[in-house]
């Protein structure tokens, strides 16, 4: 009984400091304050955006089609052999594609973040997937142990997580923007930047969206809520998913014949391919390529019903179509020949699909080389519909159109920089990619180390010397540089060959580290006026 | 006092609790005692091994020049763009290439078990990365945690383990055979096939090689020992491996000199491109590829040596000379866009180059697409020696002479099978692979599971009913079938679509487990002589 009690209480104090380590506040070097919400604070950010005096803006209407999870080699187009993309391999003929073009984020709700923000996702608060506000107690506990988990090598029972619970108000996105420039705007699918079933601040039209028909969160994060604008009509929608593609593309097309008269912005944010892989009948056991392909051929179809829309309410002259992706693929789908997939610096899990289309303006069948990102798209759309871009604070992104419409083939060099979590990892700058040292991979699921540049790449230089009998040292030729021109696979660390460059990128990561670890949130001035 | 002695007590009975769970056997479902060593029986077993009378034997001599860790995609003829391998592309130019050639083993040793053997690896009881002898006491016990850290998630922590501590005698090798045929027969470079060092039985000159130059274990296993025969010439070579390469060369050649008069059979086992990357300074730094791609063209260069010294010895025309690698790429190196990497049962585990050369035999510039695996050159090899293969024993390789000479383009339709440690757990027939729901990637590092079947795949299928608020279901659309005409990255699971075919895949591997798990080591009689 006694020796009982004593085993009890060595249990309870050993959990005890298990939990009490995981539930220990992660320092990660950011004033967690700044991302404090403050009411009102959208229409005072307002006036940080202004209307370009002088030319004439095109201002066309906006339509941006983001495919959930989809592959950069997922598009006939991009090369599948077992899919076929009609519609969105029209659009490409008809179009541009851009085939460096990265998400801002390897995951979904910072990709999100960093394309309606034009801004670096950490920058708001959002480095991982935002979790359901009533998600279960268990859940939440995994969450919080996160950390403790990944230190103890479990790592598929580590969740990290955001500084913020969704996007804050204090940012200003694209449709709010817009919205500045009098366009009608409209969000349909997918939101992930908020539960705002249980977090109502964080509902779209807080975020600049006069219309909203969608979901909540993910689709494989239950409860899936649906809601038509501010109402909520089905607490949970669950397995009922099949519908979700055909009635999406039905508001979009409505949306888009109620809108002709008047510059629109329509962010149609499709479910597919993310899993759980939910095609209509008509699409369901249909493609070649199983539940998955199956999903993008509906997502393809509602692509050709947009743009037929678009034709019909006779505005298809006037109206620029984006399509892409918010990251790479996850279990299923194609990266397209990449390393990586889905929560991985490498390629596969930045890089994807971008086809934009506007007739007329946009030179058909063009392929460009430029990298970009969607953080990019903020400042584009902004300069077509008349706008400069915030003064209050940094925008990472650059205006694409001299590339889009034609006029250059090249941009100025630049500085792409990968995030994973909460620290930058990766830079890219021309050719170049490099993947720091101090890279961690512990999101979303336990890593493939044979993947990962965390696990053990061995030169000389790290071994022990002759007459060791220990085992093979860990760690190695660290950091990776990679020549993405000659070695798009990231199969070759050619760091050791170019020392200099590496210098040069490792000392052009660090400063952006610091200054961004100074003043995450890139206040115009710094700590100054938001 | 008191206190802190229950303490301790506690502790240590967990401690005691823990390593006990590590320490229990696991049911591999196999008869340990069915890989006993018996003295003596290589030469008992030796008659199993027939001359075939009738038709005069080709004989020509053998070269094996196998790499390691060498990918899919490491060659220019591959496909790469980083690394010039003029040497192996001339050989390929002049010979045929195997497009669809696996190893028998997603890993080093038992990939090399399978190669010499002509049976599926585990029938020899070799199922991961053989240990060293005289490892450190940590990572002997590591390694025997293995099994209870893979079960708690620290897969990292885990090393699986072989049921043998090195090729047993019972077995008999492609060079036992061959010596049979009169043959002299001689392995360079890397064993790792028992570490010879401790464990003497192992030596090659017991499994069939007159002549042995090279070292015991890995490149990254210490000590790295230096053998000449049977005898040890230095300890711990280290970090001292950049002159391996060429000394390797150097003996292939002599080798080749030396047996003009006679068939010979070399098998040289270069230890490139696996890490630690060590070119000699002829070749470092000079790729594009950075150390692995230094490796390659060292690498690239042996060949074109050894294949000089054949034409400089007058004994081309009576040459067969085989490339291949072990497995596909590790941390470094490209499998040429295909999914995973070294350790994974995905196409970039176990597909690798396969290059085959025989001036006048084999038919210049050919590339078959018919699937072929390591464990084939043992029929293959025996019928050109004029041997039909031991009739004491399965084995399980096919003789793939009428493809490589060019007589067939095709060949009777085969099942392939694919080995994680203790079990098969994916087979191929046709264009069709399947990937059963028991799979288990344990080895040789914590896989990521979004490139793995063994992570979250869902499907509408395995979802909780609406109305659920629980999160998201673990596991899914189990099994996974990839139609590798279509879809070479295996992105796309369409057993939904294909059920019948999914039963007739489980149900072959399934008859075939079984009949495996009865009668692992494959004796006819079962269970009968060895």
């Amino acid at each position: 009984m006694r020796r009982g009690l004593v085993l009890l209480l060595v249990l309870g104090a050993l959990a005890a400091w298990l939990v009490g380590a995981g539930l220990a506040p992660v320092d990660h070097g950011i004033d967690q304050r700044s991302f404090a919400q403050a009411p009102g604070v959208t229409e005072a950010t307002a006036r940080w955006v202004r209307q370009v005096a002088g030319a004439e803006p095109l201002r066309p209407n906006i339509v941006i089609i983001l495919a959930d999870d989809l592959g950069y080699g997922d598009l006939a187009i991009q090369g599948s052999g077992a899919i076929e993309t009609p519609h969105m391999d029209r659009l490409a003929e008809q179009g541009m594609r851009l085939s460096q073009f990265y998400a801002s984020a390897p995951i979904c709700s910072p990709s999100r973040a960093g394309l309606l923000t034009g801004r670096y996702p950490l920058r708001s608060g959002i480095t991982t997937a935002l979790q359901a506000a009533d998600d279960t107690l268990l859940r939440k506990l995994t969450y919080r142990l996160g950390t403790l988990f990944a230190k103890l090598g479990a790592a598929d029972l580590a969740g990290g997580g955001s500084a913020v619970t969704g996007l804050p108000a204090s940012e200003i996105t694209l449709a709010e923007a817009l919205q500045l420039a009098r366009y009608r705007t409209m969000a349909i699918g997918k939101w992930h930047l908020g539960d705002f079933t249980g977090l109502p601040e964080y509902h779209p039209s807080n975020h600049g969206f006069d219309r909203f028909v969608g979901f909540n969160m993910s689709n494989d994060d239950w409860p899936v809520a649906f809601w038509r604008d501010r109402n909520e009509i089905v607490a949970d929608i669950g397995l009922d998913q099949a519908r979700y593609t055909a009635l999406f593309t039905q508001e979009a097309v409505r949306f888009i014949e109620e809108s002709a008269g008047t510059p629109f912005f329509l962010y149609l944010a499709h479910k597919d391919p993310h899993q759980p892989f939910f095609a209509s009948e008509a699409f369901a056991g249909r493609s070649a390529a199983g539940p998955y392909g199956d999903a993008v051929s509906e997502l393809d179809w509602s692509v050709g019903e947009v743009i037929a829309a678009l034709q019909r309410a006779g505005v298809a002259e006037n109206t620029l179509v984006v399509v892409t992706s918010d990251n790479g693929p996850w279990f299923e789908g194609s990266p397209g020949g990449l390393r990586g997939r889905k929560g991985q610096s490498y390629e596969g899990g930045f890089r994807v699909p971008f086809i934009a289309w506007w007739p007329g303006q946009i030179p058909a069948q063009s392929v460009s080389d430029v990298p970009g990102m969607n953080i990019d798209l903020f400042p584009t759309l902004l300069a077509l519909a008349g706008l400069a871009p915030p003064s209050d604070r940094v925008i990472d992104g650059v205006d694409l159109w001299a590339v889009l419409s034609g006029r250059q083939s090249e941009l100025p060099e630049r500085a792409l920089f990968f995030f994973h979590d909460y620290d930058v990892e990766a830079i890219r700058v021309g050719r170049w990619k490099y993947i720091d040292r101090n890279s961690h991979y512990v999101w979303p699921a336990p890593l493939d180390k044979s993947d990962t540049p965390a696990g053990r790449i061995l030169t000389g230089r790290d071994y022990r010397p002759p007459g060791s009998s220990s085992s093979v040292a860990t760690l190695g030729s660290w950091p990776l540089l990679y020549d993405l021109d000659r070695d798009r696979e990231e199969a070759y660390n050619v760091g050791e060959s170019h020392p200099g460059r590496v210098r040069d990128l490792s000392a052009r990561l660090e400063a952006w580290r610091a200054a961004f670890r100074e003043n995450p949130r890139g206040w115009h001035p710094p700590g100054g006026e938001r």
